[in-house]
């Protein structure tokens, strides 16, 4: 099969799809943020989206690329993360049903809050095997539609509908950086940067601790993740074969952060800019505070906060 | 003296004074709030304000309002908290100086956040009438004017501007609610609620272990604040001879809330809104989420967050 990559129009198509379900977030300026950094910091709030999280424009952008028929067979997922929420809610409000796979051993508030959403919960085995059979054997009776998480056109196309906000609304910028991990979001920013009249580089940020974004660009071929070790638990995820070519190709620099860098960054954004973000998002803040960043004095960079979800009685700098 | 009550008109030409320098703050809208409380809920984000408070928009219009005479001797306040930050931010982004008189006992990052804006620290034992003859000591030295953090016809008229924004941009409100401490806040905001084509209700929250703005509402007289036992630390001066007027006259209802509620309606807010609030903003969620709160299903609310500095290292769901 031809695999043709998701385009600036495909993005644009889905902004229409997308608008009508969808927050248009803020952007916001936090001034203690540009002075530490000497930039100037437009941050567009994906943690304000509906489930907390970009998730939501790919997940309502697949959903609308449905035919009738396979809307009425409904949706399924195996992601317990942001996605399986995402997915959940897109799902209700287009009237269509959801099936999200979780394991058994997943932590009851995510479990409640894909319930929550109206979507149905069958539980597995907590392997990758067992949730691909559960998904297999689901779809086998229902002939429901698996809506992946980010390996996806219509996902990747979804997810760029953020930064076609913020290009919309902060004109100019002389970098955007966004957290890469499955690579749905830096794929879809990577289309709208590019497709800019003056292309705008594009920065993805990466925990040292599950880095194989930056480990395939270093090595020019698809390194799949092993082993992770960090708190970035929205990142963890390999990239895929739909996701890499952007990075490879479009994608200036991945920039890689520690764990500690990324709680220190998530401290300052909560304290000082008054927000809450996951540390999957604070990656992009301390990607830009680190010295391997180095754009001019001044210069105008957009940083796409993924999302907020956090478990306020598990904080980091509370448990460390 | 003839004591002539801010209006309106103060307000609208505060409004001029404070928009070069203070944050238009984003009015923002959290589904889980609104299906939660069975109410349209619009959060003026003051938190988002500089130094993280409305106070900012009083210290603003009160310096504006001085001469160049004036100007030349600086200004003093001997407020710890907020107020005493937002005036030496205020005072150096006019080029006039600012003394803040501050107990020695003040945390470490009170005093780093007040003298990091600018302003000169200058430390007495910690007591009211050590704090009041230290500011005495300084005018009579200097001559500069004391700033206070409430009870001034131009620091209400400043706060004002909070809801003057809010109205300007959300229509058709059935109710404002803000918290009331030294009530600058709520009397500004009565002010502009009062002044509306159809006169909006106002809603005071405020803590049970600092209620003296309920107890004199319920008594007709202005009745100080006695020990206070509250974490909204915002909230826990008495009342004024200047905002006590409003309270009496322009406020519907105070309506009190306990820590318990105050911190249970901060975690949602950080939680399902993604933003920072500190204890003193949480209780005007607190009182709405409130059986005490009783409008129509569907009413059209705006609550004024006034603020969110807080410390990340002393949360009180993780203290308790």
């Amino acid at each position: 099969m031809l695999k043709l990559q998701p385009s600036i129009q495909d993005v644009e198509r889905a902004a229409e799809k997308v608008a009508p379900f969808a927050h248009r977030t803020p952007v916001l300026s936090c001034e203690s943020l540009n002075q530490r950094t000497g930039y100037q910091i437009f941050l567009k709030c994906e943690n304000f989206q509906k489930v907390g999280a970009f998730k939501f424009r790919g997940a309502i952008n697949a959903i609308s690329r449905l035919d009738e028929n396979q809307r009425s067979r409904g949706v399924i997922t195996h992601s317990s993360g942001n996605h399986g929420q995402a997915l959940a809610l897109a799902a209700r409000m287009n009237g269509i049903s959801a099936t999200v796979v979780m394991p058994r051993t997943a932590p009851q508030v995510k479990k409640d809050a894909v319930a929550g959403y109206g979507a149905r919960v069958v539980f597995c085995e907590p392997t990758l095997e067992a949730r691909e059979s559960g998904v297999a054997e689901i779809q086998a009776q229902t002939g429901a539609t698996l809506i992946p998480p980010f390996d996806h056109p219509d996902i990747i196309a979804g997810q760029g509908t953020a930064a076609l906000e913020l290009v919309d609304e902060i004109s100019d910028l002389d970098a955007i950086v966004a957290p890469v991990g499955g690579g749905g979001l830096i794929s879809g920013t990577s289309i709208v940067a590019a497709a800019q009249e003056n292309p705008i580089p594009v920065f993805a940020s990466e925990p040292t601790g599950a880095d194989d974004a930056f480990r395939s660009k270093e090595a020019n071929q698809l390194i799949p993740q092993g082993q992770t070790n960090t708190i970035a638990d929205g990142l963890l995820t390999s990239l895929g074969e739909w996701t890499w070519p952007f990075v490879r190709d479009k994608v200036q620099r991945v920039i890689t952060v520690s764990d500690k860098e990324t709680i220190e960054a998530m401290m300052f954004t909560w304290s000082r800019a008054k927000i809450l973000i996951e540390p999957s998002a604070a990656t992009a803040i301390a990607a830009v505070i680190s010295k391997q960043f180095d754009l001019p004095a001044g210069a105008r960079v957009g940083i796409i906060l993924s999302g907020g979800n956090v478990d306020l009685d598990r904080l980091p700098w509370v448990l460390a």
